[in-house]
């Protein structure tokens, strides 16, 4: 089998452009479309935790694995495709994301607190 | 600066844990939480679209690129955290999604066709 | 059958009100759970329309009829009941939005447009 | 003002098709941006408790209550507005959908307990 470990966003970013393209689908796949379907997935993923406690929901997290893990494969696989369609590298962008939040969170004043940026 | 093209989805989710743990955040992160918090990125990512035909959504995605980015990236860093959590593998799992997508969508009968699996 | 045509959206919140109230379920109804409820069947009624055209849309929505109604239905029970249970008169708060709707769209400069109203 | 107690949905869902009209909007109200509307505003409902445990929500519901009203009142609108175009009557098809959970969840089953129908 492939080594996950080691497996790089844009060499899985090439295997979702390819899958595509062999099927013809770019055509269907422009941005407001691919924001629809990570939408729709993210909501099959919410699906799984309505009316459930956070006990239950860690529980359901165990019991139904598989289901959630292909929810999230969902999500990702769009995800990766519409970084790539608008020409932007997710690695970098979520790099960048993260440097920002480090700005917008510092550890001494957000350790412990479940405050927005704007509220700390 | 370091090499995007060949970052691995392990080496971005070890960055993403260290910035969580820097800032005591896992009991806060719990699946139910993080699902809610990718339901309302990919929210936040759709919004840019609400009313727009294709073509108003292809020129807005060039015009805010960086705000889309930054939405791109939020869903990311979250679903990145998650899987993770979980136990998952995140590369494996697309992986194995695109498999059972190349089994439920073969070639010759999707090409050019935006029907679902079940309707082919 | 009743009257639909006059139907009060009071009547029809306190039916969904006697509907939780017999099965004991409002300890599960907290403000976080009903918006969880509202967002998932908000992405159900959404997948309907997922990688389909304008055109193929408008055809589903006749096609799917009864099942798009019946996410429909979904959505506006869980709406007017965290209205309820907010205390919010939801007739009185949709008035109230319209009437702001009206200052921020003004006729002259929105009609024909899908621009936002701090973009006009 | 008017009798918000007794307010029908068809007199509001008269409001929201005039407001619409007299804008000329209809062209872009097809169902599909109709769907993408009501999540992106059920995204903006929800976005108010990422991260909040339930009594935070709880809190955060009072002290929020304009805001949350107003997104509320967002769905709302747009749902009322799905349904006319779509010719469905909301009050009918909330009760037709009411009288089905009452099968499918009925109160001696069902009490207490915050299972889904097909798990009871």
């Amino acid at each position: 089998m492939f080594a996950a470990m080691a497996e790089t966003i844009e060499g899985l970013t090439r295997t979702i452009r390819e899958f595509r393209d062999a099927r013809d689908w770019k055509p269907f796949h422009g941005p407001k479309d691919m924001a629809i379907g990570i939408a729709a997935e993210a909501g099959e993923l919410l699906q799984h935790f309505v009316w459930q406690s956070n006990e239950q929901s860690e529980q359901r997290a165990k019991e139904r694995k598989g289901e959630i893990a292909s929810e999230i494969a969902d999500v990702g696989i769009l995800l990766f495709e519409l970084a790539d369609n608008l020409g932007l590298n997710l690695a970098e962008i979520m790099r960048a994301k993260i440097a920002n939040n480090e700005l917008r969170y510092p550890v001494a004043k957000s350790r412990g607190s479940n405050k927005k940026y704007n509220e700390l």
